[in-house]
């Protein structure tokens, strides 16, 4: 039909071949059912197999429908696997910025720090893991709350520091601004003396799984006027954007 | 990433943004949170609505899973509809070919007639719909059976004439043909003296939800060489394409 994305028409007609079959299915089967060339079948296959909506017996090469399409609200990602795969990127992080790192997701209207690097350096540093903090005051939680599509929903904006964002209308502003730029900062918002950068951590078709960032003290994150420099904006992007090049990539 | 199609990889996304989500979703929503233009977007929702994944309330606009998605095993089409939608074209074939017209859909092994034409003649005529005819010896059954995926646990291939079709190896090679030119011919395979001609009728995505075709007497409907007329097989594909454009078409 004009109009239509003719592989989602297409992926969900495979869908249906495999609910409706009493068994797992064969690429030729697929192929043979929808009219479709084997190689077509194959990358529409291959695709939602990427994706956990089917799944591949190795032994057979036969197809069945994934578990994803039963455990469609989750992003098919848990913490420890968005951990573990952004652990080394994290640290080379730290490396090039010489500030701390801290990867988030979002837990109700607040931001749960899932991982933390140490500022390269020799100073004395708690550990943040597990450290709950306030999504609107964080350069971690506006990215999260950026590409969520329940912030709206955000309960109310509690002051921290003069810097704080706490009016509604401001902060949606802010969000369609981090949006554009697709990167996050926070200046004096929840702590004075400290700012942070952040940037979205995505996996297939973009859907956003968590948010990494440095954070540090306010002169060394900042220029002269407060704003962040560049040259570290750059490098929190650049990393934020391998992540999700490996988590859109084949699952280990 | 590479080799994945992006728009299947974007969908996935989109329904697992709405199943996470704790109400419905707007199209700038869901852009947002995917970084996708808001076009792009809805372009997606538009075909996922289509095949019955997401639905739009219209009075708010906004979108939500949809019942398709929890029936994955049926194509989101009864026989009532399948058969409200081909009744035109199925009068208008019997007027064109003046041959008796049949639409059946597949019920275990064999076929269900759900729509029966007359002949557009005097002659006398039993309703054959509700009848359940045999799938290896009819035109219809066969074209059921070609782009069925389950057509290889087929039981014992009854005799009902000395053409019959009773060797799996033969009627497999039957099949694969049919898939190759896209109809189907029975030719005295179940009646003596009569013969059909029938072919796919096809939903979004090319799935098969049944079968229209011809039957009548061999003489009429075959050549002095019995074989299949050509003007018949291609008023009947014809018909099947057309009824196939419009099941593809928006819901009514």
């Amino acid at each position: 039909m004009p109009g239509m994305i003719q592989s989602i028409e297409r992926s969900s007609a495979v869908l249906r071949l495999l609910a409706a079959g009493p068994d797992r299915l064969r690429v030729k089967e697929i192929a043979d059912a929808l009219g479709l060339p084997k190689s077509t079948a194959h990358g529409i296959l291959r695709t939602l197999e990427h994706v956990g909506f089917v799944e591949q017996d190795p032994r057979t090469t036969r197809y069945r429908l994934g578990r994803g399409l039963l455990d469609l609200g989750d992003a098919g990602l848990d913490v420890n696997e968005l951990r573990s795969r952004a652990l080394d990127w994290a640290d080379a992080l730290a490396a090039r910025t010489v500030e701390a790192v801290r990867i988030g997701v979002l837990q109700g209207d607040s931001v749960r720090v899932i991982h933390h690097v140490f500022r390269p350096d020799d100073t004395t540093q708690a550990m943040d893991t597990g450290l709950v903090v306030p999504a609107h005051a964080t350069s971690l939680g506006k990215i999260l709350l950026a590409y969520d599509v329940t912030a709206l929903s955000l309960g109310g904006l509690d002051p921290y520091t003069r810097k704080t964002v706490t009016v509604r209308r401001e902060l949606a502003r802010a969000l369609a601004e981090v949006r554009a730029q697709g990167w996050a900062s926070a200046v004096e918002e929840w702590e004075s003396g400290r700012a942070g950068i952040a940037a979205p951590m995505r996996t297939f078709g973009g859907l956003v799984v968590g948010a990494i960032g440095i954070y540090g003290p306010v002169e060394r994150i900042c220029d002269s006027r407060l704003r962040p420099r560049p040259a570290l904006v750059e490098q929190v992007r650049a990393t934020a954007h391998a992540i999700s090049r490996d988590l859109s990539g084949p699952r280990r």
